[in-house]
């Protein structure tokens, strides 16, 4: 009997997580039942929502149990379909979990052309990332020409879409992101016109001196010394959607004061702040396939891939992920693609 | 030669604002240049805006400079006209200041109407803190009928018209206010179907016993412990528009720790909260006056007026109204309303 290797969560997190937070299982590959349908995952993404779902606080989603599998979206290929419209063989992206197999209902499962493009952006610009930097731009951030903004973590599936979308709306955009080659990155590969160091010394004198008219849009994914270096530097007006916090999401007590919280208010009172959280799910997607296929199909839209080789990998890899150390959409490969 | 008396800025106030902070000055009564009118003032606004261009820190106004008069919105008559379109003798809303006479561009000035309703709610329920509530509702807090907002200050006239809009709105509509006396008034006459009173103790649990089913709008306009009770009882989506935050306009310093900065933002994250600034200046009136000035006709809109006798009463009067101690719209009478 084939076997599915999964990893579950064993214990809660405190901080960052560690492999004893984590426990790898092998159990037979599940069955499908009716409108169910068994997949053979290549694709696990990785990202920080994850370490939310750890947790047992309150979020905006429940938390993954202990004994539970690790959810996560995947891409996959179909083995065997129990509901009709899907056929044996057909690519499809879901969210199948850490584990090398899943069975999943039809209903909650997109059919992808993997000659449109490689079957991984499905996770990345075309996937939730993508999506997730169309809306918040369309909703919320409208960025207009001449205008500037800002995003963090640059080199992300989400942060590099947003600088390439924003600029392709004709906003002046300032990336930033940590170390001197994730920078690099962003320039070269991404097409940044500036991309800002975190780590280096003085980021908020460095930010004031490529931000020259202030800034319109701070795209937040990080909090954390970024979110210091931007406060004061928005503009009348500025949009601050929230999208991520990962500098604080291993955060174990609140951090000393004094108490910014007044202060903030202020800022967004005086200077007629927006400040927006959002998820992507909550919102359509539009015409974000439609717009961002084109833009990948001709070219216009690059992306990063930091890949990974095997469910144990896993663990480590989303641990350093919120310590910033991929390079690009973090990608598991749990199988190699298969040859027709 | 008559005589205008007139408030001009002394000093800068460190914290609460002291009677040397101001200095009450005697010159000849201006004469009105071309285009410009020589108002005699009625009624002057004290609201609690004026805190902010008392200081010379970055707002969303100039500062008023050292030896200037105070600014304020006033009512008055109109005793010189030196521009077509306005006569001797009638009524007139403006930015006339801490002063008994003022010269105003006549541009700048609107008519009003004393047969419509009392002049004096041409600063309040019909003027801009009326007009505060309306945009505000309209722009940002969007209630739906069955949703529940919460609006501290709910005896004053944004507050307490917000709570009567709302209500008008079809939302569970919560007013706080500070001291049994306010409450008792905000539920009397202004028609709010509870207030809690933000000194007695334990109001984040006296908040969630009358919010049942959570906040769906925090109207807010004091920050400080009203704010730490409302935060947790956030529904996912909430509006926060950010209008005031009275209780920390004389705050000298930032309070100690820790620092809820992060934990503030993790919650517009994790709850998708809208939080927006707003100034009543920087948006259209909309069909502002035909609505509100047809619920005052009709006597479905109430309002509490303060008034404090002659232009010396100023000083001491904004000093209270930065601590709560006013009871509804605090206004000066300048002058009596002149017979006819």
């Amino acid at each position: 009997m084939a076997v599915n290797r999964r990893i579950v969560l064993a214990r809660r997190p405190v901080g960052r997580p560690r492999p004893e937070d984590f426990r790898l299982e092998e159990v037979p590959v599940p069955r499908p039942g009716p409108g169910e349908v068994l997949v053979r995952n290549l694709w696990l993404s990785l990202d920080p929502y994850m370490r939310g779902r750890m947790g047992e606080g309150r979020s905006y989603a429940r938390p993954v149990e202990l004994g539970e599998v690790m959810v996560g979206g995947t891409v996959g290929q179909v083995v065997e379909a129990n509901a009709p419209g899907i056929t044996a063989g057909s690519f499809v992206v879901g969210r199948g979990g850490w584990q090398e197999w899943s069975v999943l209902p039809a209903g909650e499962l997109r059919t992808v052309d993997p000659q449109a493009a490689p079957l991984s952006t499905a996770l990345g610009v075309l996937g939730m990332p993508g999506l997730t930097a169309h809306v918040g731009l369309r909703d919320i951030a409208r960025p207009k020409p001449g205008e500037t903004l800002v995003v963090a973590a640059a080199t992300g599936p989400v942060g590099g879409t947003v600088g390439q979308l924003a600029r392709l709306a004709g906003a002046r955009v300032v990336g930033i992101a940590g170390g001197p080659e994730k920078c690099r990155l962003a320039v070269e590969r991404l097409g940044f016109p500036i991309c800002l160091d975190h780590r280096a010394p003085d980021l908020p004198g460095r930010l004031r001196a490529a931000c020259p008219d202030g800034i319109d849009v701070y795209w937040e994914n990080v909090g954390g010394g970024v979110l210091e270096a931007v406060l004061p530097l928005l503009n009348d007006f500025a949009r601050v959607p929230v999208c991520g916090l990962v500098a604080w999401y291993n955060a174990t007590e609140p951090p000393p004061g004094p108490d910014r919280l007044p202060a903030l208010l202020r800022l967004v009172l005086t200077r007629r702040l927006l400040v927006q959280g959002f998820i992507v799910s909550d919102r359509p997607e539009g015409d974000f396939r439609a717009e961002v296929g084109a833009l990948v199909r001709d070219g216009r839209l690059a992306w990063l891939e930091d890949v990974r080789e095997g469910l144990e990998a896993a663990p480590t890899a989303l641990a350093g992920l919120l310590e910033g150390e991929n390079r690009g959409k973090l990608l598991i490969r749990l199988a190699p693609l298969p040859t027709a």
